[in-house]
């Protein structure tokens, strides 16, 4: 990720996603959908303390959405009835399209998670994983520094 | 966000932390900092339906790390003694540095929301805000399509 000039940033996926799924549930809070996230091999290192079992949090880019326009800051979601603000909802038409899900890791290989809970399309670009923390509590398996 | 050219995308900061905190938290989730996002303001009518006292994600650009490069890849955090994969921490030096916070909903007004739980500095890009969820259930409010 670059800073090419006055405000824009410019970020080149880390992998892509992968699923044989024929169906891709709304929202990971629903799904068990399996998956695989294939890193490109010269980022496979950066994947080392990923365990079977845990929770990751994965950012991505809602490739396959249109272009966002100010008549969009405000969207009805699925089954409500009110128009809200973008910011507010998961929408996946946004002004920077960065979808995010939490997957629990099934089993890790060298370049390559297999994840259950997507609802990314095969072919999702992957842009970043982090560890999924949830608490607000002094931890002894220190988050790092910054978010 | 444009898809300029093969593999790389664009995005725009949609706004800005501020703080006057002298001292900033290392991590949102042992903070309780207080800040504001000032959203730009042709972007302020994504905010409705945010309400004070819930928690949101916000997404942001680390844009004081230096260049990622691969010997990055493993890091030793702080507090730990092994060098572990960027992927498993939450380190600002990441091949896409988007940094990930959960804050607390202070109060909110027509482009700014009050936060409380920073870990970013005063004067950090915002490119994202989304509602906080953690469940994996059915839910009765609808996080709408996509992540």
């Amino acid at each position: 990720m670059k800073n090419d000039h006055a405000g824009t940033v410019t970020m080149k996926p880390i992998g892509v996603l992968r699923t044989a799924a024929a169906v891709i549930p709304r929202h990971w809070s629903v799904s068990r959908t399996p998956g695989t996230v294939v890193i490109d091999g010269e980022y496979a290192a950066g994947l080392n303390g990923i365990k079977a079992g845990q929770k990751i949090v994965v950012l991505f880019w809602f490739h396959r959405s249109p272009e966002f326009s100010l008549s969009n800051l405000r969207q009805t979601p699925p089954h409500r009835q009110e128009r809200v603000g973008v910011f507010s909802i998961c929408s996946p038409l946004r002004p920077n399209p960065i979808g995010l899900s939490v997957l629990t890791v099934r089993a890790i290989h060298q370049d390559k998670i297999e994840v259950e809970g997507i609802d990314m399309l095969d072919g999702t670009p992957i842009l970043d994983i982090k560890p999924y923390i949830t608490e607000k509590e002094n931890r002894s398996d220190d988050p790092g520094e910054g978010a």
